[in-house]
């Protein structure tokens, strides 16, 4: 891409004067359209180092209403809280509100150029996961745009030699910098097949001159101008959807029915129970620690009917654990910041740190149940999320994460028995609300979404384990012993 | 403290089956009281690296619902983000919020005993800041409890060799521990004297004799339960305060005028505007760098009458800067997760890294003008806000911040002829709300809550600047200049 442009373009004082006071005026505008019609904005500044990205980012910075905008800035080198993460975690923690133009001075981008000793393959499947990561914020209702602003090898020289020719600027020129520009040619070939590989239909690239700080403003300007004009159209022209419930008794006929073949009859007496869930929370203490040691993330879902014994399996789980090493988030419904992002967004936010186990009771699975189920979500939304879920999942085992996912089976007798035991032990009776008897009537709608969901999200890198959890000791042992056997595997011990 | 403790105190097996089963039911009980009461809950636990911090801590979360707790755990390291900020933020940051449990493994209190090169007055200094971090959340409503748990050289030296003895575990003892048992007695002396010092009628200590785990676990769910009670008889027996405005006219003869004494005559013109603007600018974003070099974080708050230009002043302050090294935080009305804390709370999270700007368009002082005058605090809260302020602030200044608060001061007449003015203009109408109407009525009560914040508020360390606004671009220019001059004389340039 990047050969194809003329770096020596400009405009004229006067028509940047005037087209840069009306582009200015006009963008306050759009923006505060987009903030009442609650659409969200990326805008990634890319290029060289000394193109200007700042500059221009302070002149779009600007004519916004500060309520409105945040800029993020990403180093090329991350921090340690990063490093030990999956590379997308830095930028999914940090996208826009609904409302909000968010505005990235680097990016992943940057990461996939200036990145060392990484593999080519490495290096295709993060530019794949960023491709990802753009398209499932776009079909959500994100704008992104994404600038890489352009200067030639003399130019970065030029710019390079007059900060150093200054006492109070010539820190800025770093070691790095001065490589950057001794390698500029090398870096050209990495960044132009880079562009060609990220730019797409939901979030193309501009290449903007960047050599006349004037023709660079206004061309900015003007394609946000075009772009965000676009897409508000695009908005209002939208057919308003009503939100119902998506799924319904009989909906799918001959669909798999994973559930039915679920058998329940186990039996486990209390001594045994006691003697192996003592062994197993032994052994899982010691293999925390293996995991802190390899530096191995653990993730851990639990879904399942309520009073299914999701609580009790986590609590045998984690009883042994150093708990400078876990966490268990509990998934309630969301806030009004959590509203206001992509569903996965809460879930990447408290992605554990490398070595560490996350815990979840309930789950990102809640948007293939609950939601289309109550009409929370659209048909497309509720579509593409079994395609969101499983690139999320693959993009966090890529990163080396063990991903381990469990349903909880109880028949509905067995809850039943359960929901009156809870209202008749005043111990117990908080855990029982009417939501859990009004979901307790949607029992066959449920099964029809958990089968799919199990069907439709259960991978290689992934899996779903079953737990037959009709008797609580059975299911709690199950537990352990598929953890410890999943840390196993990925030990190979 | 410590030496008054018998460390042979033990438990028998059948008491502490009974007593933990009893306990462990209440303890849930009482929870789900304190969730349901709003009432905030921070444990800190503190002691011996293998005194059995750990075990207590899962122990106590048996009993618990995960939905109300949260476990932290704290490095006796701190990551470079903590360690470029004052060492109060990584607390504040993650308190617990209303009606949940925050457990911190570790805390400030493990800072004061391991810092190494630290010297007395510092010392003293951050344990002044602890104990007004308790005293801050604890009178806001928060219970906090404090548990050091206590074991023998001998016991330590015991538990280390056993772990050592064992090829998995082997690992887990450092050199560092090792060192520890070497210099117990020396610890042990600062460890007596930092509890000795933090001991608080609001945040107590409880010694926990830890060589027996089933007495350390009795004792320490013991004084939880005696505790907690407590904390909720006195909360269900406070007398329910209606929210009704504080300030009214004719409130307060004789306070000082600070006001009315601002001359608001000045003029420039547009070319002399120019000029000193753009040179100011150069100027800050050289400091700007400088302040990056020495790692000087600067903390500046915009307050003034609506319409008073804080937007304008803000844009032109930043105008020039590099957008990597400064954040504009605008303060909206809190969301529903920050309305669960306290006020400040979220003031501490957007506090900047050592070496950047935070700017805040509206900021904390809104507890002490729009709250008491909307009724939105009660009377004890805003009597002691100014303390808190001034605690904040101070706490910030003391870790190397450059503090400055700006009044943008514009008197009656012109607020209406810019209101006015905002109403014709088609991109300016967003700005005037109905909202800026009502305000603009209580003009008179807003000067009484005013005059009493800049002085009771205007400290050395964090001063308050008069912004005469009425000429736009005098008070721009001011802005620039006051900062710079903040700046220079912090670098003493």
């Amino acid at each position: 891409m990047l050969e194809k442009i003329d770096l020596g373009v400009t405009i004229d004082k006067e028509t940047y004067r005037s087209e840069k006071d009306r582009l200015a005026i006009r963008l306050g505008e759009l923006q505060r359209t987009l903030h009442e019609m609650g659409i969200p904005v990326l805008i990634i500044f890319e290029g060289w180092d000394a193109a200007g990205k700042g500059t221009l980012i302070n002149e779009l910075l600007m004519p916004m209403d500060p309520r409105s905008f945040r800029v993020h800035n990403f180093t090329k080198k991350e921090s340690e809280d990063e490093l030990f993460r999956p590379f997308l975690w830095r930028y999914w923690t940090k996208i826009p509100e609904n409302g909000q133009i968010g505005i990235f001075n680097r990016s992943y981008y940057s990461d996939l150029i200036y990145r060392k000793s990484i593999n080519d393959r490495d290096l295709r499947n993060m530019m794949k996961q960023a491709n990802e990561f753009e398209q499932v914020l776009s079909e959500d209702g994100m704008i992104i745009l994404k600038f890489f602003i352009h200067i030639s090898k003399k130019e970065q020289k030029k710019r390079f030699s007059k900060l150093l020719g200054n006492d109070t600027t010539a820190w800025r020129v770093t070691t790095r910098d001065k490589k950057e520009n001794k390698h500029y040619d090398k870096l050209y070939q990495k960044a132009n097949r880079g562009l060609e590989q990220t730019d797409s239909g939901c979030a193309p690239w501009t290449i903007v001159e960047g050599e006349q700080k004037d023709y660079a403003i206004i061309k900015v300007f003007s394609v946000l101008e075009a772009r965000l004009e676009k897409a508000i159209e695009a908005a209002k022209a939208a057919p308003k959807i009503e939100h119902a419930p998506l799924i319904h008794v009989g909906d799918r006929p001959f669909r798999s029915k994973i559930l039915d073949g679920i058998v329940l009859d186990q039996v486990v007496s209390e001594e045994d129970y006691k003697n192996e869930i003592k062994e197993a929370q032994k052994k899982i203490r010691l293999l925390q620690y293996e995991l802190y040691r390899e530096r191995i993330p653990l993730i851990a879902g639990f879904e399942g009917w309520d009073a299914g014994g999701k609580g009790g399996c986590i609590k045998r789980l984690t009883r042994n654990l150093d708990p400078r090493g876990y966490t268990v988030y509990p998934t309630a419904s969301p806030s009004d910041i959590e509203k206001k992002h992509h569903y996965l967004w809460r879930f990447w936010r408290d992605i554990p740190k490398n070595g560490h186990l996350g815990i979840w009771d309930r789950t990102w699975y809640g948007r293939v149940m609950v939601e289309p189920i109550e009409g929370f979500c659209t048909q497309a939304e509720y579509d593409r999320s079994y395609r969101e879920i499983n690139e999320f999942e693959k993009q966090l085992t890529d990163a080396g994460a063990i991903v381990i996912k469990f349903w909880l089976q109880i028949d509905q007798d067995e809850q039943l028995r359960r929901f009156k035991e809870r209202e008749q032990n005043p111990e117990k009776e908080w855990k029982i609300t009417d939501e859990d008897w009004r979901n307790r009537e949607k029992w066959e709608i449920y099964k029809i979404a958990v089968d799919e969901m199990l069907l439709k999200t259960s991978t290689a890198n992934a899996p779903w384990v079953i737990i037959e959890a009709q008797n609580k000791y059975y299911a709690r042992i199950k537990v352990l012993n598929e953890t410890i056997a999943a840390i196993e595997k990925r030990l190979n011990l």
